[in-house]
């Protein structure tokens, strides 16, 4: 049973080792993939992002287990999302809630039911502790309802809206990559509606024209055209636009028609 | 057959993704898994730390190979520990000797039978052509025995132990995490016998109480509390302790009881 | 099937995740083994220099799926090559070409045949889009011949030569590892030829002699010896030889013949 994992545990310490460790005690046959252990520590909503970017890709069945839990020990609950085609694992703390968009849930449990815990739960590492063994034992083939009652008032996240006016999209920078490149929050369809000569502007430096690949710009060269992932993006062929337009999350996009 | 791999080899050069080729080389079924490749090179203590945090929680039968060996080509020995649970393969210079604290060890070997090795040993990758593929031939039955004689003299480390006076111990910091969280080496219980009103110092700043989890303090403010491996702990609730205390391995913690 | 990938995606990053389940989507057996996704972003002979040092240790029959692909969505072509042992899958840009120098090519197929990408392919990320796919078939058993038009004018990039004068070999630094070992483009066995006497200029810095292991030399010492990879390598005793030469890929080395 294919099972992902995305933290802020770090590739250093001990930490995402003893997670899985505490998995394949419980099942041997877990086949674990590391979708990231490099989150920012304690950074939600980048979490969300990247699970949003990748979770979708993997087979129908695969258990996504997402653990960035600043709040862990505390009040938080830990959850478990059934969805048509995924189940989720972690924190209710806004974590899934944008991949979540992409997918029909089915139900969402409290995880409650103690035996299927580590035996000793500390109050800093339910990673290890609880949202590991839990997934374990869904891989295994335990019901979704057995972990623990059903609940429905989950926590969410959103990404910051665009605001639109007559012929300006008013976005923003929601990631830059290890590239530099520079993800926006305006959705591919949206910028395509400008047309191929809309131009845009960030941090004061402007680009004209959306290009459909990296090297139709000059080697150097800024650029924008839509992500892997359909929002639009900021690049510089053979380059780090992030340093070139000195990007960082949150700073504001416009995207204007042409004229 | 799962195996565990602790390096220091890090994770752009082509060195983990070697050895990984050679285990596989000798038995295609290994199931190997990453524990870390970024011990800071040669840093056996820390290596040791890891593997202590993280090589228990597997399943028995789980073989560890740890690889951070700077007399590498020298006169260490090479060698296999067996315990009740777990086979763990290196170099004789003390990587092993604080998980072992842990474990039943039934037999050493020193690895002397050629047979087991990459048919050409280079003298600065052991990893690859020696470790890697006894740990292989492990995994595919071989018995403990058949890979050289036993010895009984195995190299140990030991970390720093606190000193402890009337109402005092006087502890060290022995690994900050990436999270900036502050491991010591007193352990839980210790600190858990001078009461909740004990007080810590470090660095000149002091923390009075312990804590059981990080939101208990306030967003920003540090706390101390037992780590998820039962050591005392210094956290900045979704902060960074390490850079708050500007704390490094070595400097002195003093746990205080109160009054 | 064993599959391995060597890629400049970053681990933080959603790409490398999207990428395994794009594979896994197709081929949920797939066993994926991670060489690095840290080569520098588009730096194709820093990727081709990292293969060519470990997917040679793989068993027959792995495939190695290569992703260094700064002309992604342009005119450069993507491409399968079959050499007796493995297969490889990605750009035609020369990452394959020092590799393939120690396999013997039987064919290389440039991938037309869209039936194996993606439903969905972008223009930015192939990997995840077309190469990911195409290897998870290959996997599964397709034939190479089945994916495309059979070719064989693939691209190639080659390392620097060392000049040859009497006495004197003029080479260079290709590649400075994590522990801070300095990668020449000199030969193991033109080395030894110069005796074990011969000395090494990197520089304006001189090294005598020619050492079997780093522990030969002195605790911070600086020593010349033969790579694991057999190449002609500067090092360090339990130290950092790029900090203390100043190292950078392309600095000028000579080795000398004791005069």
């Amino acid at each position: 049973m294919l099972m992902t994992l995305t933290t802020d545990f770090g590739l250093k310490d001990p930490y995402q080792g003893a997670m899985k460790g505490a998995i394949l005690s419980v099942n041997r046959e877990a086949r674990i993939i590391d979708i990231t252990h490099l989150i920012s520590p304690g950074n939600i909503l980048e979490g969300a992002l990247v699970m949003l970017e990748s979770c979708g890709f993997f087979p129908k069945g695969t258990i996504h287990v997402g653990v960035v839990d600043p709040g862990v020990g505390g009040k938080r609950r830990p959850i478990l999302v059934e969805t048509e085609r995924f189940l989720f694992v972690g924190p209710d703390n806004g974590l899934f809630s944008l991949v979540l968009r992409n997918e029909k849930v089915k139900r969402v449990v409290h995880l409650t039911e103690e035996r299927y815990f580590r035996k000793e739960v500390s109050n800093t590492f339910h990673g290890r502790d609880i949202f590991g063994p839990v997934a374990a034992h869904l891989s295994k083939g335990v019901s979704p309802s057995g972990f623990g009652p059903e609940i429905t008032d989950i926590l969410g996240i959103s990404l910051p809206e665009p605001e639109r006016e007559k012929g300006v999209i008013a976005g923003e920078v929601i990631y830059v990559d290890s590239f530099g490149n520079i993800i926006t929050n305006i959705n591919g369809s949206d910028a395509l509606s400008f047309g191929p000569d809309a131009s845009l502007e960030l941090n004061g430096k402007e680009i004209k024209g959306l290009k459909r690949t990296y090297s139709e710009a000059g080697n150097g060269s800024p650029l924008s055209l839509i992500s892997s992932s359909d929002f639009l993006e900021i690049a510089v062929n053979a380059g780090d636009a992030g340093k070139a337009f000195n990007a960082r999350v949150g700073d504001k996009v416009f995207l204007r028609a042409k004229g």
